[in-house]
């Protein structure tokens, strides 16, 4: 049936293979396991052909091979790889088999459903291949094989074709490197299992047995904590050391600050217990170095260190629990009035001036500072609240109106520098755009006809990269390759320059273009408010000049946007034909780095503008 | 030296253009302008052919035509296009003549260069030509005319060549309607000039003697306001009338009100006169018939109607506002209270809980109120703020902490659904895109052969859109013509449908997803802030499961991104070639719309997630 001669060709192995389909498909497993072991075809094969049909006939495959060595091959051999696509592909294409048969990992799958059926069959014949079906798994278990080692060694069987613990484990100590099958038997805390293992391995008794023996007289739970700290399975090692009563917990709270176990402690302990206590202060501490003192502040508040809760909310201008927690201690007012001092200071600097004036108002009782902290925020109709609830009308005269009017012609000439630097950069940005145009034009008119292959072609125009006067204005080829990945992108960023000439110019005109409008656009509600006080105050001409600037910033951008962004993006997405043009040129046009193609990777999406958002009065002209 | 025969051909016209053209450029205008007359070639081109050169010789051109006729005859036929591209275009392309002289419109340069230069010349002589260049402007500078005939009238020339006044205001009823005459005369308020003009026109004494006689014993601003009024000029009516005294102030208001013109009347008079009172509470009136409140306010306040003023603040919530007018007032307390209490209910209904809780906290100083507003709006650390200020740490209990574990639980729930609909929606779309794609191809490989030209493809694309089976899933080829029309775009989108196999299911897939990750990005912070209060009241499993349901959400987002977006635009996108390719089908497969191509119009950008906000607790697990 086989066909002689040197087997190993590629066009005699393609007969083999539909030979052993063939048996397969019929379940033939043995034949087809002795031919591959003879032609050394990998055997995963035999799951691969047709998982489902295996997996289905697992007792069939295990009684054709009817040997333990056999069953051992098989499992040793196995790998995640699948054998139908990668070594053997089939050419006629076998219907509906591609799909995966279950969710899982291949060995896992196989090496599971071989053990399930042996251990139904009978657990003592197949004992070894049970071993090996657990070691071979993805996350070899080896506990579990030791621990029917142990079994075995126990409660020796009595059946007839039953293996010898001794038998078993040497089999084990055959699959598993000893060191390795050592500290496992040693996570399982059953020291015989440990001492039979460490016999039969190479290793000298001085050296483990001192250990063993210091072991064997510690408290179960210590024991236990020592040998995961020894295995450094360290969550184990806190689980076990923290039921080891109080005179352990300074070595708990080491364990906790070394591993920044610091979460699964405190699940660990009651919350009103001292340990808990401890480990979150300690925990705290540690957060306060990550920069993470708001946290801290809630975890210490919470276990009742108060005090030290208010340093970390401070710490984190974190002003409202730092108050609750001020009035819980209870500070004394004047104390109180100092740290809420200390706190607006710290929100002015951080520009959040409506929470500095609460602090100030409230806490501080200084209605001064709070209304001048609102004017400095231009937090125009809060600044005139506290203004009437306090009675201090004079402060409009003395501080609002001048606050106002500077505000008024700060943002009237900031305007004005953003409408001309919008102006400049558009401007700019058409020139650049019509100087690309016609590099890329150029560049097509004289390459095509000279190379017929798109793929010359590219080449070609990366060529001109370093030279020619065109292909400044057109990026390099290799930009475009460069989209997946992320890192190159923003290096590439960076590169953008607004200089004159610059390669990638456009990208960085419409950033700066993009920058400016979201700016413009941002003042909306600042404008509005501003606009408001203003009317209020009589300032009416001046209101009406920021009104009509800023509203004519906005309709500047309005207009220029669909120019900027998108007739720009599609004016050269159009492909380039004309009665000369040819497949390869018309090709050729799209080999050239389109701005739509780069979008996703430089261009900035067109700004929105939150033309929802009102601004304008209606009574001023 | 003229070409004999039909000079009306294209062909001997072309022969006449380059003939008129050299001696446009020699500026031998006269030539130029009899020819041009003769063969009623548009005189516009003796601008048009070279502004520059015009608007320096036209005291040459003047001197050449010495006609009053001929320079009526130039002004008369000028017109904005510009001859030399619409009727006259020239082949030779002549160097940069094509930017405009000057910027503002052709008429008014050349009509004033025309005047300035005849009134230097000879004023009396050019008379007749200098109306008539005052009435060709593109807004007719009837009164000007009007004054100079007036002015003839009055100091008669004594120059041999001067034209009467007669004369010239007959001219003028020749040149402009004399309706339109006669209100514009009356709009000088000379009524000399007035009843020059009547008599001259067909017009019956008995219709206009008495309108003038009833004029002349008004006083002068009445006089002019009625005057104004007639040629209904409003706003220089209400400039007179507001001259007229007190006595006539209603009609001021009345003509106000009629017209509109309420910020205009502001500034006519001082902001501390009963006027201007009356003026701001009819214009507050009238702004708060357009839903305007807040602006009505802001009138009325700052005119000393404080009672009003507070009614409009209150319509239009705007809280702060109010409260200055009250506390300005004063209202006595219990009623500042009830204010208080109205406007945090209105507050409530616009979901500004913050807000809402100042009102409650210290106008109606009512702090319980003031906490359970808070509540409702999951701003969890003011509500604690509150507690401690007030010492009322039983609601922690009795609502805070339920409140706590009821909005844990309701976000959570809302993640699951969003995240459910988001899974559903994108493998949606991922089958909508494969069936478009297909139906794509399917169409390339149908119709190229049949049909060779691209718009023949097109024509045959939009017939198959009504019942072939594929083209469900490509848009009609109209839709990219409509991209430039806003109104259709609005009407378009309204058409996205998420039932299975609407035309445009992808872009409302696309729409759907869009606002789930909108809404799931924007809940960053109110995570934030519970995952705080949730671990400061020992909800720490609660928390944890929060923190891991909404960072499963933002990944699993996160991933999906590049999928939804990027990868499906840009599939597309690449030309489709191979070996029958031709230039015909390759140009095909970019008339079919392409994604990015309507990405503009429809497409909604890529959501941007604002990975810069941090919401995630280290503490938790």
């Amino acid at each position: 049936q086989m066909p002689r001669g040197n087997l190993e060709t590629i066009h005699h192995r393609a007969l083999v293979l539909a030979q052993l389909r063939k048996w397969l498909d019929s379940q033939k497993f043995r034949e087809a396991f002795e031919c591959m072991r003879k032609l050394r075809i990998n055997l995963n094969l035999i799951y691969d052909h047709s998982p489902k049909v295996f997996l289905e006939s697992v007792e069939t495959f295990l009684r054709q091979l009817d040997s333990i060595n056999h069953i051992n091959l098989f499992l040793t051999e196995l790998k995640e790889e699948d054998t139908t696509t990668t070594m053997y592909p089939c050419s006629v294409n076998t219907t509906g088999q591609s799909a995966p048969v279950a969710c899982g990992k291949k060995v896992d799958i196989v090496c599971d459903a071989l053990r399930c059926t042996m251990e139904s069959m009978d657990q003592h014949k197949y004992c070894l291949s049970i071993l090996t079906s657990h070691v071979k798994k993805t996350v070899p278990e080896l506990e579990i094989a030791l621990q029917k080692v142990h079994e075995l060694r126990v409660n020796p069987p009595s059946a007839a074709n039953a293996v010898s613990a001794e038998e078993a484990l040497k089999y084990l100590l055959f699959l598993v490197n000893v060191n390795e099958l050592y500290e496992h038997s040693l996570g399982t805390y059953d020291f015989d299992l440990v001492l039979m293992v460490a016999e039969k391995s190479q290793k000298d008794p001085k050296e483990y047995l001192p250990f063993l023996n210091m072991l064997k007289t510690l408290e179960p739970n210590y024991q236990r904590y020592t040998i995961d700290k020894h295995l450094k399975r360290y969550r184990k090692a806190l689980h076990h050391l923290s039921k080891c009563g109080e005179e352990h917990f300074n070595e708990t709270l080491n364990l906790v600050k070394d591993q920044r176990l610091y979460s699964e402690a405190l699940g660990l302990y009651p919350t009103d217990s001292p340990q808990y206590k401890a480990l979150s202060c300690a925990y705290a501490e540690y957060l306060v170095e990550q920069q993470q003192a708001e946290q801290a502040g809630l975890l210490l508040w919470r276990c009742g260190e108060a005090t030290r809760a208010l340093q970390a909310f401070v710490g984190s201008a974190s002003w409202r629990n730092a108050l609750c927690v001020a009035e819980q201690i209870p500070l004394p007012s004047d104390q109180l009035a100092l740290l809420a001092r200390d706190l607006a200071e710290k929100l002015i600097e951080l520009r959040r001036y409506t929470e500095a004036a609460i602090l100030l108002e409230r806490y501080a009782k200084d209605c001064e500072e709070a209304i001048s902290a609102l004017i400095t925020g231009a937090v125009w109709e809060e600044a005139l609240r506290l203004v009437y609830l306090y009675n201090r009308q004079d402060i409009i005269e003395t501080n609002l109106k001048p606050a106002l009017l500077e505000a008024c012609s700060s943002q009237t000439s900031y305007l004005e520098v953003q409408r001309a630097m919008f102006t400049r950069h558009k401007t700019r940005l058409a020139v650049v755009r019509e100087l690309k145009e016609k590099a890329r034009l150029e560049l097509l008119d004289e390459d095509v006809p000279d190379c017929p292959e798109a793929e010359l072609y590219s080449e070609a125009s990366s060529v001109m990269t370093g030279s020619h006067a065109g292909s400044k204005y057109s990026h390099s080829n290799s930009r475009i390759s460069s989209r997946s990945s992320k890192n190159r992108r923003k290096a590439e960023r960076k590169k953008l320059s607004l200089k004159e000439g610059s390669p990638l110019e456009d990208m960085a005109l419409l950033h700066a273009l993009a920058e400016i409008i979201h700016s413009v656009d941002k003042m909306r509600e600042e404008v509005h408010s501003l606009l408001k006080a203003l009317v209020l105050f009589q300032f009416d001409g001046q209101a009406g000049r920021l009104q009509q600037a800023y509203g004519e910033a906005l309709q500047m951008i309005e207009v220029a946007l669909p120019e900027v962004w998108q007739e720009g993006l599609q004016q050269t997405q159009a492909p380039i034909t004309g009665p000369n043009s040819t497949a390869n040129s018309i090709m050729a046009s799209f080999q050239q780095p389109r701005p739509s193609a780069t979008q996703d990777s430089e261009t900035p999406p067109p700004p929105k503008m939150r033309n929802g958002v009102k601004w304008k009065l209606s009574i001023l002209k």
